[in-house]
C-alpha cells in the first residue's frame, strides 16, 4: 500500500509539472495576481535601428553634431532620435534607418532577417553587443558615409527586468527561456535571453517580424515558460 | 488496491498525453522513421502574392492576355508567372507583387501583416477562398486598374498533403494543429490548418514574416503538434 501511495505521489508530481507547462490556454489572459503562470511581461517591438558610437556620429553628420531626441522609449535613459541613415548593401539600400541614443562606444546596427536579402548580407541573431566576428556594412548620413568593419546583427529576443523581476519570475540574468503568445496567431518563440539589471524596465523585445509572425502589438503580454 | 490501480491508470494514461506534447526537446532531428514524432514535413515560404480571376486579369493586363509561366510551384497546377502588379492602399503602394496561376473563380491577394501598415489596411488571417467580408485592395496592372471591393487577407498557415498523408499523420482536413522548428530561432507556431486532398503535395506553407521569426528556409522541415 505505502508502495502504490509512493509512486501515486511522484505521479501527481510529473503530472503537476507537466501541466504547468501545457496548461496555456486554460490561463486567463489578465489577472492581477504576479505568478509564473500569467501572461505579465509587456511585449516592446523594434523595428531595424541603429546605435552610433561618437566618430561615427561625427562621420555621418559633421563635427560636433547633436542628436535630437523625439521620444523616450520604455528602457530608463533609452530614446528614438529625429536622425536617420540610409545603410547599403551590396543588393541593395534601406532608407530611414532611425538612430537610437545615447551614444555607445561601438556602431551597431540591427536589421530584420528580410532586410538581409534586400542588402545582400548575411547576419545572424546576437546579443546587443556581442559583435565581434559581426558582417560589416556601409552607413550613409547627411554629410558622410562610414563603412563599418563589424556591427550588423539581427538582434536576438531578449527580456529586460531588473534583478528584483528575475527573482520573482525565478530566472537568471543571461538564462535562455522561452516565450508564450496567446491569441490567433499564437504559439512559442524558444531562445530568448533573459537581461537582469537594476538599469532595465520589464519588457519583452522582438523585433516586427517576430511579432507579425505571432500576431502581437505592442499591448501583447507573453508568458515565460523555463 | 482496485481503487489505487484505476487512480494509477487514469493517471498514468494523463501523464502519457501531456508527455506526448511536452517531450518535443528529445525527439532526434532526423530520422529515415516517418512518424508523428520526427520534423518530416517540408516548409514551403510564400511571399506577398496575387491569385487573378479571368475578368481581372484582363482588366490589369488587356483582353485575351495570356500569363506567361516562368516556374512551376510544388503544389501541383500551380505555378508563378512572369508578370507582376502594384497593390495600393491609402497609405502607400507596393510594386512587384507576383502573380501566381492559374486563374481562379475570384481573385485573392495575399500579403504580410507588415505590408498593412505600408498599405494602410488591415486584414486578418484567413484561409484561402474564404474572402467573404475581407477588405479590397486597388491593383494596378500593364493596361489597367482594378478596385477590388473584397480579397486582400493574409494567409492563415497551413499544410496541404493527400489523404494517405493526413492518415499517416494522424490528422484530418480542416483540423487545427500546431508546428514546431528547430534550430536557433525555434519554437512553435499554433492553429495552422490541415488542408488534405486529392491534389495536395505535403508542404507546410508559412509566410516570410512567419518564416524568418522561425530562422526557416525552404530546406527546413517541421514537426505536427496536435
Amino acid at each position: 500500500m505505502g508502495q502504490y501511495e509512493n509512486v501515486l505521489q511522484l505521479l501527481m508530481e510529473a503530472l503537476q509539472s507537466n501541466q504547468s507547462a501545457t496548461e496555456v490556454k486554460e490561463v486567463p489572459k489578465t489577472t492581477s495576481a504576479r505568478t509564473e503562470d500569467t501572461f505579465d511581461i509587456p511585449v516592446g517591438v523594434s523595428n531595424r535601428h541603429i546605435h552610433l558610437s561618437k566618430a561615427d556620429l561625427y562621420s555621418l553628420f559633421g563635427d560636433w553634431y547633436q542628436l535630437k531626441k523625439t521620444k523616450d522609449l520604455s528602457q530608463p535613459g533609452q530614446y528614438a532620435c529625429n536622425e536617420t541613415v540610409t545603410i547599403c548593401g551590396p543588393k541593395g539600400a534601406i532608407e530611414k534607418v532611425r538612430i537610437l541614443g545615447p551614444l555607445r562606444d561601438q556602431t551597431q546596427v540591427e536589421i530584420l532577417e528580410g532586410d538581409t536579402f534586400k542588402l545582400g548580407i548575411a547576419t545572424q541573431p546576437r546579443m546587443s553587443g556581442q559583435l565581434k566576428g559581426s558582417p560589416g556594412i556601409t552607413i550613409i548620413g547627411s554629410k558622410g558615409s562610414v563603412q563599418l568593419t563589424e556591427g550588423l546583427i539581427i538582434a536576438q529576443r531578449h527580456i529586460h527586468m531588473t534583478p528584483a523581476d528575475s527573482e520573482r519570475l525565478g530566472v537568471r540574468d543571461k538564462q535562455i527561456v522561452s516565450i508564450e503568445f496567446n491569441g490567433p496567431r499564437g504559439g512559442i518563440l524558444n531562445n530568448v535571453a533573459i537581461r537582469a539589471n537594476a538599469t532595465s524596465a520589464l519588457e519583452c523585445h522582438i523585433d516586427t517580424e517576430e511579432a507579425n509572425a505571432m500576431g502581437a502589438k505592442s499591448s501583447t503580454k507573453v508568458k515565460i515558460i523555463k
